[in-house]
């Protein structure tokens, strides 16, 4: 038979325990916030019904990632595929359970699957991590997305900036410079990129969409005034142009709620999220030392009317808001800072001198105590031993002879010291 | 536009929080005993390349999950499969990483596909959970797999039972009958069924497979009288027979070791495993009480070729040995048993009587404690949020008024008795 060709598919990967372990960490710091908010774990399926997937009142104008889904059949002709993110399982899963009581708080982290280009840090599986509420209609679950946005980041030791604007702000603004609000979304999209193409990048998509010049230089002159000063003095400008206006409404609303919260942002009426689907507020967080990582590293905002739609009923609109925070960015940040040092959770490796039936009875009863323990399974010498432990990241190997078996001890060794101790079995107690 | 069916594909689950947060707490369980015996985590991706995921050598005579797999395409065109368990992506991972420090334990635990005929308890999308420890030749390693089981059930509070065989053993009983060593794999995928389909139905398989009425009654004879006794009767019966062979000398040393881990086991000659990359020790956990499970729940053993294989030199061989655990079963038998009551992670519902912006720093301050708390994001009626509570199964409800606040204090609700305490605030402290 032919030699396989061993490697992984295109724009996947393996995450080797090095890096699974530090993965695993993050994880665990985020749900530990997330459940202290209420919010409760859930899982979808990793593929969904085509038709579903497929629903172009999902993905708005963000018919890419549609495009790009991985598709195919069961052994009953029936269409699939893979997830692409967990929003529309979300909308999928309340209108299919129109029992679920409300508000409904959960999150939910996996894998999701994009069949599109591969660019640095673009992979074609990729973790998502949301929470929503559904069922909410007060901004103040909107405010409480981002205390757990500053939270989340706090506990990963991660100074961010939180920016905020509001949807219907802006299309009170795109309405303003008199362009038509049927391709207001299409408008918000351009205007998403402001940071990565910059104002001529703007514009010249603004005109390609067939914005008038007029228009269009009315639009970036008003998102250009309200760009400096404090959120009080953006908002005030905005005021004097647009009135007392629905959105501006809002977005007091929403300042006023996130001081209850406590929670510092930073009003950017040019941010805009490149989603067709929201309705409120949208929030997006950055590393506040942009050199590390200048894309936004969480994201979300309200969505009201997608649940009706999914349910064919827009009339009967069931609110939600959510934020979606990215691993994959956040793994980057974090890898670069803290490395991936340790190839296992393995805590001692220990090693039996002749004595490896006694040796076994030992490790167990440190095993019992909670003590992540290897003990050598290949009779190798100590010094193969301990090139292992270091290679692994390993920092403590314990040695068994008889003699120390007899006196209840254990020889410990720390791997970078190179200092070794007599240790009471009783009294092993590693800590890291 | 036409109304969507809202549901999962065939055989696609959601999980629930009110069943994900059971499962989350099992398989957290398992991952302790995991990693205190030096199992680190791994995940390879959810697909694989075709031609990987199809080698037969890989799947031997099992290849009923070879016509299973969920086949795409890339849109480079390139065969996609999606996992179907992950023993394979684990000798694919070690075969192309040669740099890898041995041995190599690791754990793996995720979803994988099997587009198969759907039964009760049988899903097309399903847990597995496997630990492997990659590069020990010695039996000490599968005694140490098997205190592993001891060890994940007794922390799940399930009494089980643990059935040990040999796959050596097993080959050379099938010689002693003398049938050819040939058909050995397809005898024993034969013999695997034993329990299922009793004796008249292995004998009409093997009957069916060629192998002469003669040497059928034979076998099944012979595995018939060692069916009763202690392990060491079940043993002396086979030496008298088989004489001193490599298998039973591996069956003794292994015993020898799994009293040094202190494991109880049962020897039984016809446990099989329906799988034919096995070379070694096999084994299999049941539940005591076979009414509630009759199957098993965790299974594995020693798999010594099967890398060597993928490598494309059968010469360098690579030994290893796993068990892995049946999750969906375990999660069967553990919500039969615990129920899934909580909807929610949510151990306490602050209901703010007039004083929003008050409560929600009390709640934050809760938070702060790493309790798990909700408020009241609707302003509803006291009556609507406590049967909200007590749908969702939030244990506690408090309330929060200016008087209670002015007073540091929070007067909380314990739903299922009705009493009602106040309680200072710094001291509100719920342990579920």
């Amino acid at each position: 038979m032919a030699k396989l060709l061993l490697e992984v598919p295109r724009g996947a990967r393996d995450f080797q325990p090095s890096e699974k372990i530090v993965r695993d960490k993050v994880i665990g710091k985020i749900k530990e916030i997330f459940e202290i908010y209420g919010f409760s774990p859930m899982e979808t399926p990793t593929f969904e019904k085509l038709e579903i997937l497929e629903a172009k009142f999902g993905a708005g104008e963000n018919s890419d990632a549609i495009s790009e889904i991985y598709r195919f059949k069961d052994q009953g002709n029936r269409g699939l595929g893979l997830r692409y993110e967990f929003t529309f399982p979300l909308a999928r899963f309340v209108g299919q359970n129109p029992q679920l009581k409300l508000p409904f708080k959960r999150y939910q982290i996996g894998t999701v699957f994009r069949d599109g280009p591969i660019k640095a840090g673009r992979y074609r599986e990729f973790y998502q991590c949301d929470i929503d509420t559904v069922g909410a209609p007060s901004i103040l679950a909107d405010a409480e997305n981002l205390a757990v946005v500053r939270d989340v980041f706090s506990k990963l030791g991660l100074e961010v900036v939180i920016e905020v604007n509001d949807r219907k702000l802006l299309t009170e603004i795109i309405d303003y410079c008199g362009i038509d609000k049927s391709i207001a979304i299409a408008v918000i999209i351009s205007i998403d990129k402001l940071k990565k193409i910059g104002t001529d990048g703007v514009r010249n998509e603004l005109l390609d969409k067939g914005i008038p010049a007029g228009k269009t230089e009315k639009l970036l002159s008003v998102l250009n005034e309200v760009k400096n000063g404090s959120n009080e003095e953006k908002l005030r400008a905005l005021k004097g142009m647009l009135g007392e206006t629905e959105g501006l409404k809002e977005m007091d609303e929403f300042f006023e709620y996130l001081g209850w919260f406590n929670v510092d942002v930073e009003f950017n009426p040019a941010l805009a999220r490149g989603l067709g689907y929201y309705t409120g507020p949208i929030y997006e967080a950055f590393l506040k030392d942009q050199k590390i990582m200048s894309g936004s590293i969480a994201g979300g905002g309200r969505w009201d009317k997608m649940i009706g739609k999914y349910i064919g009923n827009e009339k009967q609109s069931i609110p939600a808001t959510g934020v979606s925070f990215g691993i994959e960015p956040i793994m980057e940040i974090i890898l670069k800072r803290d490395g991936a040092v340790r190839q296992t959770v393995t805590d001692l490796l220990v090693i039996p001198i002749k004595a490896k039936k006694e040796a076994i009875k030992v490790v167990q009863d440190l095993r019992e105590r909670g003590l992540k323990v290897q003990v050598d399974l290949l009779d190798r010498s100590v010094a193969k031993n301990i090139e292992y432990a270091d290679k692994l990241g390993i920092p403590y190997v314990g040695f068994l002879g008889e003699d120390e078996i007899k006196q209840g001890k254990i020889k410990i060794r720390n791997i970078k010291s190179g200092k070794e101790e007599l240790i009471d079995i009783s009294k092993v107690n590693i800590n890291l």
